[in-house]
Formats: C-alpha cells, structure tokens, sequence
C-alpha cells in the first residue's frame, strides 16, 4: 500500500501519524515539490487536485487525508479508532470537517503563508485560527479527547496543524487545555514526530 | 428528532434533502436570524460555533451538515446513502471534505457575500469556485454520482451550494456534466426544493 508523500505536508503526516499509531505498513512514495513533481502527469492521473496525500491500495486510489482516514481505519484500523455506532461516526465526523475547513482555513493557511509564501490574507488566518482554537480550547475543558472518549482518528486530522500552528505565528500557548491534549497525544505508543513537531520530551 | 433550521441556509438544505430522500421525519425548528437568535445562549448552548443546523436526537446533539448526514445515513438511512464498506466510505468521505473545504469557500463564499453581504474575499471567491466546478465537472464526465456509484449523501453535502451558485454570481452554465447531475438529483423520489433551487420543470 503506498502513500503519495511530502515529509513537510501537515496533511501527509495525519496519514503516516495514524498508520504508526495503528500499526499498519505503508510505503512511503516522496513526492518532490521542489522538482515540481506533485504538478506531473503522473500525480495529476492519480489526484486531479494535484494534491498529496494520495493512497493506493491495490486498484483503490484516494485523495483527501479525511478520507483517506476514514479508510485505512475502517480497512485496517478497527472500530478503536472509526466506530461503528452512528452516534460515535457523526462525533468524530464533526472533527473531521473542522479538519477540512477551519483547521485548513486558520492554522494551517497561517502556516503556508508564513513558511511556504502563499498569497493569502494572514490577518483572516490569524482570525480564524484563534477562533477554531478557541473552541478547541474549550470542548477539551471537559473532554479527554476530541470525539467519543477516546482516540480516534479526529485527534490524527486534527493534530497534525494544530502542533504545527508555531510555523505560522500562531501562538497556541494561552489555551491550556489544547497544551494538555498534545501532551496526551504524544504519549500515545507508536506516536511519531515530523519537521515542526517533537516528541515528547 | 429536531432540526434547528434555517430556511436560506443550503447547509440546513444538505440535511433537509437528505430526511426527504431517505423518508426521515423530522421536526424542524425554524431560527429566526433576523432576530439574531442563532446568536442566543439557547443556540450556543447546543453549539458553540453558533451555527446552524443542529440536530437534537434525545440526548445526542450534532453540530455541522456533513456530520448530521453521516449519523441520520448511518442510523436512519441505511447503507444505500452511506455505505458500510471501507472503500466506499472513503470515496464518499473525499466529497464530505470538498463539501467542508472547497464547497464552503468556494460558491457558499461567493453566495454569503453577494446575497448576505459577508466581508469576505470576493475574486477569490469566485476563483476558487471555478476550479472546484470544473474538477467536479470532470468527475461528473465518467462518472453518474460522485461515490460508489449510486446517491449517497456526498449528492446531499455537494448539491445544494453547486445548486446555489447562481445566487453567489457564479456561472454554472459551462459544466455540461454538472447540469446534467443536478437534473439526476432533482429526479430523484423525494427530491425537495429551497428558495433558489427549484423543482425540476
């Protein structure tokens, strides 16, 4: 099973994140941006979004790291981290929109202005990452974990530009509760680190 | 089963359509925004976004179009709008996710600013949708749904801002394949209207 890869791409490592937490092998294919490589035909045929992550898995092939989320987890990962119950998919599904929206539009657009030049409103990043982190903020002032009381896979879409939000000006330090939720994600056995983001000390 | 709703609001619409479809009841409760009530501590003590829907189920309260959907579908609809398999959850998760990301700011930005006034970016508005509208487009060129290759709820989280471009000055007239989705889902039993989608003629 291989993963379209980029070792600086937030979105890349919710996928290998969830893989070492959930024990499950992937073969890391890097794609090149510097060589321009994620803009070839051969990425283009398999994401028209010219976007990685991308998964293969023997003739499926998935873009989107929620999505790709969704499967290796209801393929490999078991209900620990995908349940089954309805109640528990629409509680972890509202994190995984938050992911695809606010995470993206706040930290993580704050992070490619700042780190990678994107022509895009940092003061409307900014905004809107304080905003989401707020409300992060405050659902962890009376849950452990982001969905269903446990992990899932909403802490590995979550995290990832979250723990990132340091490389965009963003400064996480007054939400207390953000702090001991990393903390606690980091603690978790298989948990791995990427460019940006340590392990725990 | 209560829907706090909003008769204008295509994310309420995403939930609505898919209860008619799938022939679920629910009870909706108008919000009045006019008089500023999603803004009330009886909204945001539901939510704390402050939006709208919110579905209320006995003791289960979700916030957020794509997440109502996957619970209402997993519950209520069963596995033709939300199938069981893990590959077909992630093809229709990769829709989820343009639905939350590109969707909301691409026509829904456009539509909030033209019909609403939001102080947001225009061109890039309408930028973003042409590119979403065209890859969406392209998907449509070989394929009859979006996912697994029947309705399922990424139709209900894609096709109502698609549906609603037009009021966010957006030209759908280009995408021949998007036209023709659209009347395959307003051919569909159960189909329902909103203001700025109409029945088909």
């Amino acid at each position: 099973m291989k993963l379209y890869d980029l070792a600086v791409s937030g979105n890349c490592y919710k996928v290998r994140l969830f893989a070492a937490l959930a024990q499950i092998e992937l073969e890391l294919v890097a794609v090149d941006f510097s060589r321009n490589e994620h803009k070839s035909e051969a990425i283009f045929s398999l994401n028209p979004w010219g976007q990685v992550p991308i998964l293969q898995d023997d003739a499926l092939v998935l873009r989107d790291a929620q999505a790709i989320l969704v499967y290796l987890a209801g393929r490999y990962g078991g209900e620990a981290w995908w349940p089954g119950e309805a109640h528990l998919q629409g509680q972890v599904m509202q994190w995984l929109s938050v992911a695809a929206n606010e995470i993206q539009h706040g930290p993580s657009a704050a992070r490619l202005i700042k780190k990678f030049g994107a022509n895009l409103d940092a003061p409307l990043a900014l905004r809107r990452s304080e905003h989401i982190l707020g409300l992060i903020d405050e659902h962890l002032a009376t849950h452990q974990w982001l969905a269903a009381g446990r992990p899932t896979i909403a802490e590995c879409a979550v995290f990832p530009y979250v723990a990132l939000a340091w490389e965009g000006d963003v400064d996480i330090s007054p939400y207390q509760n953000i702090a001991a939720w990393i903390a606690r994600i980091k603690a978790l056995p298989g948990f791995i680190a990427m460019p940006g983001v340590e392990l725990a000390s």
